[in-house]
């Protein structure tokens, strides 16, 4: 291990940039690469039993009501940690209102959901299950289902180091802590440490373009996005088939009228991975979504070349995934609420 | 690696059973323990390349026309391999007609399904594919999803050696290469290979029950059943509400009428596992299950102490699961058939 440490600093070393490579330097003072340790999670300690435990839950599908639908069933880790679905379809065939976004490197976005309504992951987490169009379940029988399988009940205890361990609260911020380590480095990050190898020249000329034409104002930082709240439609509002009249983004959760059609800037790593594209997951192809997002947002029109060249850097954010062993659950008791296709009215 | 092998052969010899263990004898006679190995299988040689491809297969909701369901999402690696509900929910949140059985070990099944109307896990694989009511997709479409991502296409050229590989009969021929290494070894297999520390007292007083009452006449073999057809309700028909009227079993397949209500014996590996029981799911007890059993098919009230025994030698069955690391799946491109919700009428 300690060569190995030792093989990685002399690697970086002497991939530190040239002079005058002002690309590369731009680049670092507008992004950042993604860290090569897990980041700590605010009010949550991070040990090796609350990440297993927290892959169980992420992976056990009775968790939703129905016992049909995980965490991974709309983050699916196969497919770059989304559902590729328009919307997802959840509890009783019924449609989600907005596009799943992917679990890889979220946490690194400043909040979560397309309108940041979840100030964190484990946050996040409470939200699907207990949404009637997702897994339509309640903390309650989450509680009741978890507290029947005495494995899960000893997990808790050794994740949390406490008796009283099985909670609501625990299951998010287990969900969170194995969240947190679906982190995946892209050649984009190899460039940022110093590679100037890692991109190609159309990836590079892409980048030129993000930063140039100003992409780069709304999606910067480590998730290249991520951070911030934006009106979709800046300078000009794109049709009701892409930014549907109904959903008004962050004004639901600020009340403001400032933040109608106001979302998150979407973290773009692994964008390649995760069409179709947009909240409200109309658009296919990355290309389009480009040309959508330099006319809506910035009021310019690209020409075929600078789209071909931005999707080509969008493509040095696709990343090495993590490897995931499927857990192997606590199998159920006789106690074990039993799972209902019912949809109950909301 | 070499080491190994000769440390496991010598504890094998220490585990010889001694003269006199006429219960381990008897057992011998009428099972068979799990091979070390995946077996060789019909029409269809295994490759790692054929199982890589397979495992992603197995793992692909864009097999189903929704994009919602995969293979694994009714063969469930993390809860025994199986999707522990009454009957597997499928597209348009239908509920399908029977009870998904597990995959794991499925491959030492005679045949395949409730009613044996798949020869072998190939045959098996293209079914769930195609029902209306679990992945809704039709051969023609699955085909155009993989030919769309040149990724498939290099893991089907690799696997079948041949350029003009991708077609339905090798996507489940992949998928059957896969399934066949899903096999777990347990305790049962240990003291079939001559290991009498392996079952508990009471295992080894529900195995002598299991065989003095009969119930090894359906259940016997390498997967303590999963071989041969019997009437459900040989001595004593169940009620509906645990045989429901309108499935006649095997008589679908065969249209005899001596096949009415005529199932595969189940296979029992795993069996503590995979709740609920029978074909129609009905059955959330083990100890339950196996009371009905008694009464149905031998005539015979067990006392709660052999009930108890018959339910613990079962969960000597449950065996090692196999480790398996989620896939990475190729991204769909331009071409990919995009996923519907939509229930068309059959």
């Amino acid at each position: 291990m300690k060569k190995f440490a030792v093989a990685l600093l002399a690697t970086t070393a002497l991939a530190t940039p040239v002079l005058g490579d002002e690309l590369m330097e731009a680049a670092q003072d507008m992004f950042k690469p993604l860290p090569s340790t897990m980041p700590a999670l605010a009010d949550n300690v991070v040990t090796p039993e609350k990440i297993e435990l927290g892959k169980a839950l992420f992976f056990d599908p009775r968790l939703s009501a129905s016992g049909v639908f995980s965490c991974y069933s709309c983050h699916n880790l196969t497919t770059g940690g989304d559902d590729n679905l328009e919307t997802s379809i959840g509890h009783g065939w019924q449609k989600g209102p907005r596009n799943s976004p992917t679990v890889l490197n979220a946490v690194f976005n400043e909040a979560q959901f397309w309108d940041g309504r979840a100030a964190d992951l484990a946050a996040q987490a409470k939200g699907p299950i207990q949404a009637g169009v997702e897994m339509a379940n309640t903390p309650e029988q989450v509680v009741d289902t978890l507290n029947s399988m005495p494995q899960y009940v000893s997990m808790f205890q050794a994740a949390f180091d406490s008796d009283d361990a099985v909670s609501f609260d625990n299951m998010a911020k287990a969900i969170e802590a194995f969240e947190a380590t679906l982190i995946t480095p892209a050649p984009f990050d190899a460039y940022l440490n110093g590679d100037a190898g890692a991109l190609t020249d159309d990836q590079k000329a892409g980048l030129e373009l993000f930063m140039d034409k100003g992409c780069v104002a709304c999606h910067a930082g480590i998730n290249v996005g991520g951070e911030g709240y934006f009106p979709f439609g800046l300078i000009e509002k794109p049709g009701a088939e892409i930014l549907p009249e109904g959903d008004k983004g962050r004004f639901a959760v600020t009340e403001t009228i400032d933040d109608e059609y106001v979302f998150r800037a979407s973290p773009l790593r692994n964008i390649a991975l995760t069409a179709p594209y947009f909240h409200s997951g109309k658009v296919w192809d990355l290309k389009v979504a480009v040309q959508i997002m330099a006319e809506s947002q910035l009021g310019d029109e690209l020409n075929d070349e600078e789209a071909d060249q931005i999707v080509a850097f969008l493509g040095s954010l696709t990343g090495t995934m993590p490897e995931v062993t499927v857990p192997i659950l606590p199998p159920e008791t006789a106690t074990t609420p039993r799972p209902t296709a019912e949809v109950l009215p909301q």
